[in-house]
């Protein structure tokens, strides 16, 4: 019997979405589903309601709860991350006050930026730690990691650990369907390209019948930016920059030093920028979830049907070797695309097929584009860097490197910031504790 | 209307295989498939078979035949290009028979060896040709050459044209499901991984749930060597280098210094090896044509069923968006297979899909295997360097790096093969007059 | 009788350090030095001042000055570039004043930044045209380019013509001896690694007799920050950082967003960075000049010590063979230093013999270090990228990927600014005429 | 005080060449010579020579013979390698008797073909375990590599250990006067370009006051071919691809399938080829030392004259910080020759100066070129790989895929005939037992 390990299974909702697909999956009626995770009560929850919907959908696999990692990775075909260290409460918490103390404002955090960096910080060793276990009991096993910040995480995995490691997200296969809809367009038939690095992929080309259908999204988008709406911050940046990007304005807002400027504290109003729009989300979701958590968890009627994450068509591609193409978080060796550093981590199309997932070879993006991406991918190598090497210096690189962070603070300012932080987290970063600062 | 433009339409067979196959994809119902051959004669037969069959199966294509070739093309969106240049007389008698006079003896000629380096002489400049029409009249197109020798004209057009090309041979997908009936074994459910170069791709990875499946494949065919069979170069190779290889063993066995052996007479019986194979072959095919002609040309209910070929997959996939592997000839830009040289034309694992053909990275293979190759290579380098530089004394150095060849016969004697060989040619070779002689 | 070709050798100071070195190299004694520039006046004065020089020191050189730019290249065996386009007046005095009507305030100018971006987008169109006639009448010419910014217009150079360049920069040969005079240390046997990309070149590695002296180094300038001096930003970005870098602080102030801060109006005094510093010199040399010319020009018994400008040392380790060491900037292609872009234009260690300039492979940087030079070289490709294509939105994006630039204004108040600079350059800038507006 | 450790210090003559320039290099006054042997009589002849030189000379190095090895190393800032493991009897009697009796004649065997094969397999151990006592006591020492075969024991080093290694052979540096004494032109002013592989680097460009040289060079070489002489197969090579290689002929006859050739036994005499060469001259350098050696060891008044070796260069080179250009065999790392494999050796030209060897990029060779040095690489990189895997497997692909050896003898005789020679080298091959046979 195969068995995909799940850690972090007490997401119930995300363990739904996941392993509900996997149920629906003909070819994966005979799999085991291995769930682990710290939060024991969350985990039984995720178990009750996976049994209730094995029951109500007819599934064949076999559900089984782990209290020891390693036990529930032992002889794994697949192992799902979908993990958050440190949570809502103290982590997200801190990583959003303290920079706003020193007046950097921030509105997702989960990617590059100051909270990103921190939450690099503090999952890298919990997942190299996860890595050693992989190592030792099911080294061949593929792992799909859902976790962010996903280019940090994945480059840790793959440059680090002998784990065969693919990062998944579902921003690119949405972004050409959202863009249409905004716009009114029918993307029906419509030919699209995307490539580039996590949340800041590329929309390279987007046709129908051969024609080139940009000049008519600029304009409609150009007409929208007229009124106030959700997205202004990505019109805006295709507007600059002549391309579509896959992330939201929220995240947006931050990776780039254009957005949320002191200096121009009108631009928030502006582009409709939601400062510390994510631990809102956190709140709602906490709220949320103690609403319908009877309803999911105890429901023996549950019903499910399969969303659009990847993991249960990359299993089944891999199962019943039908080629299934995604847009996969893979270090950019060799270079799948040209101009960006060897060591990065790129967002490309891969072939899924029985031999796992191979990714493509991109060749160059347009050079503004490169030249974007570089500047995120500044503060992700530094990040990576910071978090194998113990060294609390590159901590400091990590974030004077980041181009919002560095054009709000001085130096000076960066430092003192990321000493609080460490300081505010404390147990979640035991790498960098006070004796070990090195500048 | 989308049109596949045939180049070689008179190739009825396969015509029939490949425009056949497009008949019977439902999303191909509305392509213009527009034929063109210098022989009208047989232009004109294969218009009436594929009639006959367009009829019996009910497909909605629409079927033209040009004798203009640059009309045949104009607005293609898809080119298939089964060209022959020289046919069995004059050119494939003498790639033969002057060889022969040399000591120097071949079983296909089509791939490397003095033989196919004369076919890439005399094919290149015609496609070449192809491409100045296409790059006019249908620049957008997807060139999928069927023609052989596939590393050196596919190399030509990828390296000398804007031609979006990929090179498509059967080779790679049969060879599994062939060497498991062979010996015996059950191919179902068998993983397996191959990368190299056309006709010299290598098996590189083969198993099931799991479990390596070369012990049991080499211990099978260790005792089939015992007896005489048709595939004894092949296994023979298998065994010395510890990898199964693409192709046949009697196209193998002139692509090594190994089998065919002045020195060693003995090998040709041993290894059952069928010298001059490929004239007998052409010899046969053509009485085979005599007597099925009429059958095929003017049977009205005449059948068929899809091919293994790859045209129409690749063109459904595009059209439909529904992601197909293969495994395609591109040029090695990027390093796709790390230990062989960029300039060369390697086939490794594509995705097809909207955006066309995009070639995976494959890494490295073992390096006895990327020797093997390299060995090839330098041929292949050779003879495009040759057919684009009208130089001389390139075709001498892609002679005297054949493997074969070089083992064979001294330097003078090459040269002196070569130059017969040129003169016989005649019009076939326009670049390579007496004037141009460098050397 | 060879010939060195001087472009722009009104530069007369300029021109007594390049060709008095020449004079004074005994290997140099028959070659013809040909002077050109637009300037008439200035050429005239140049040409008496190395005439009253090569009597004074008794050379056997030819001196001749040309009209005719093409007449002056034809058959030249090396030519060195000491042009400015645009001059004090108008060009620095706009590319100062525009920016700091937006606020945005700079030190030199000369590099990248806003200042940098116009200064190579009216130098760049004047090479290529040099290269023309280099191309047409001395096509095998070693190309010195004194000019600056050296990254962007050696790098249009070396992508875009067959012009044989290398960029040269004293910076680097000056780093170590200046750094330890300034800290009271002894250089004498210290043995030091430079490499990076120009102005932002990096002290790898410095030592004695094995010892690693940056402990030492990092000590002193500790302790040096202490007090007011002329070098704090370089040290701050020292202590940062970990590494020395080769240009000065003035320089490095607008390279980073780290110094020249609205928000933080107090760094400028904190570390003394002597804003607008490059127009006040301007006025003072302009100035200096003036009292000097006679006496330069017209003294019969001038006198020359060789200087430590690269050229003369290049070519006479050219004409003999005697292997040379320089730092020199050329593509990094093929990854001379693995973690920078491959068309990014490198400062690396080159050997200089009969064969002329061959780059050396440096391999990584420290990635932190990388990235900082990543963050100019994406202004320094856009900026190449908009000169070549003459495309307006290229500018905004050389621009808006400027870190100090992006820190400081919106990108609506960046585009108007270029817009207002386009404008003002005028005639300088005849590319980027209105009509040529493509965002 | 600085210290240089020679390993192998026995071999008198060639201990006097290195140390000897070193007592002739001011720099070197100071230094410690460390000389180690495996034969102490034949060590401690040479300290007798060295010690007489000394004094002759007047230097004021300190000589000091160790028994210890690890002893002798530590603390070294140069480790020279010049040790031959197996010596004349019983390897190189046993590396040309027994492929004489499969028919496989030799003339030097000490580079590559089957000969070059096992002196590589019983080097390679003995190097790995110097480079662990050089990781252990001077990690920091430059390995200045003079033993032969020297692509596969330089890359054998760089590949597998820390130490920085170079491969030092004065074939580069004699190649054009030896060429143009030859053929009676003067090489004064001429400016030449070599890069390649060890023994068979290519004259890429040749040339005086602009004016190629080649045309000159080949006719020339073309009137002496018309007699016989002693460097027939190399002249014949730049016939037949163009370009003169930098070992002689004797050395290239067997490096190629185009000369030794039991089908064309005259070929032979018409190349003037000397087979066993290389054991009369170990015979002959054998009774010569026995002649001389009194006069070398006792001589109070022995005289030395720089040599043209390269070590003492470098050295000094490195001290001094004067650049100093050689031609150094390094790892083909980052692709210094563009198309040669990035694992292969090349000898290319490096900088040397106070930060060690500096290789520079090269670029590509023309294709022929390439094509015959890929044709060694590929037996040098399976001779490595069977050095460091110890699977007897490799070893027969490295002889398969030998040029010569491949085209003389049949797979079956080339097996046979390693494993003979495993036999024959008994204990000099202790990790090919037979129990470790895999194939």
């Amino acid at each position: 019997m195969s068995k995909i390990t799940f850690l972090g299974a007490g997401s119930t909702i995300f363990a739904k979405n996941v392993l509900g697909d996997c149920m629906l999956t003909p070819s994966l009626q005979e799999f085991e589903f291995a769930l682990y995770d710290i939060d024991y009560k969350r985990l039984k929850e995720s178990e009750s309601m996976l049994e209730n919907l094995k029951e109500s959908v007819g599934s064949g696999v076999t559900i089984n709860v782990y209290t020891d990692r390693k036990e529930a990775l032992r002889g794994a075909k697949y192992v799902v991350n979908a993990i958050q260290v440190g949570g809502y409460k103290p982590s997200t918490v801190i990583d959003f006050d303290i920079p706003k103390k020193y007046g950097l404002r921030q509105t997702i955090a989960d990617t590059v930026g100051i909270g990103g960096i921190f939450r690099s910080l503090r999952t890298i060793p919990v997942m190299l730690d996860f890595a050693k276990d992989i190592e030792e009991v099911c080294p061949d096993a593929l792992f799909l990691n859902y976790t962010n910040p996903m280019s940090t995480l994945t480059g840790a995995m793959l440059r680090y650990t002998n784990v065969k490691t693919v990062g998944l997200c579902h921003s690119v296969q949405v972004a050409v369907p959202e863009l249409f809809k905004a716009l009114n367009m029918d993307d029906e038939g419509v030919k699209w390209k995307i490539s580039g690095i996590n949340h800041m992929a590329w929309l390279l080309e987007v046709s129908k019948d051969g024609k080139d259908l940009y000049p008519e999204i600029k304009r409609r988008a150009e007409e929208k930016q007229q009124e106030k709406h959700e997205d202004m911050v990505r019109y805006e940046l295709m507007k600059r920059f002549g391309y579509y990007v896959t992330e939201s304005s929220e995240h947006n807002a931050e990776y780039h030093p254009y957005f949320i400027k002191s200096q121009y504290p009108e631009l928030i109003d502006r582009f409709n920028i939601p400062l510390d729009e994510y631990p809102r989300r956190c709140v709602e979701q906490i709220e949320n979830w103690e609403k319908m958590r009877d309803q999911v968890v105890h429901d023996k009627n549950l019903t499910h049907e399969r969303s659009h994450e990847y993991a249960s068509y990359i299993i089944d591609a891999i199962e019943t070797d039908s080629p299934f193409r995604l847009h996969g978080n893979v270090l950019n060796k060799g270079g799948l695309i040209e101009n960006l550093p060897e060591k990065s981590v790129v967002e490309v199309p891969c072939l899924v097929d029985r031999n796992g997932i191979t990714p493509c070879h991109v060749g160059e993006l347009p050079e503004q584009l490169a030249a974007l991406n570089r500047t995120n991918i500044n503060t992700q190598l530094m990040t990576i860097e910071a978090a194998v090497s113990g060294k609390r210096e590159h901590i400091y690189h990590a974030a004077m490197l980041d181009p919002h962070t560095a054009a709000e603070l001085s130096m000076d300012d960066i430092v003192s910031m990321c000493d609080d932080l460490i300081e505010a987290h404390g147990p979640w970063l035991p790498n960098f504790k006070k004796e070990n600062i090195l500048v």
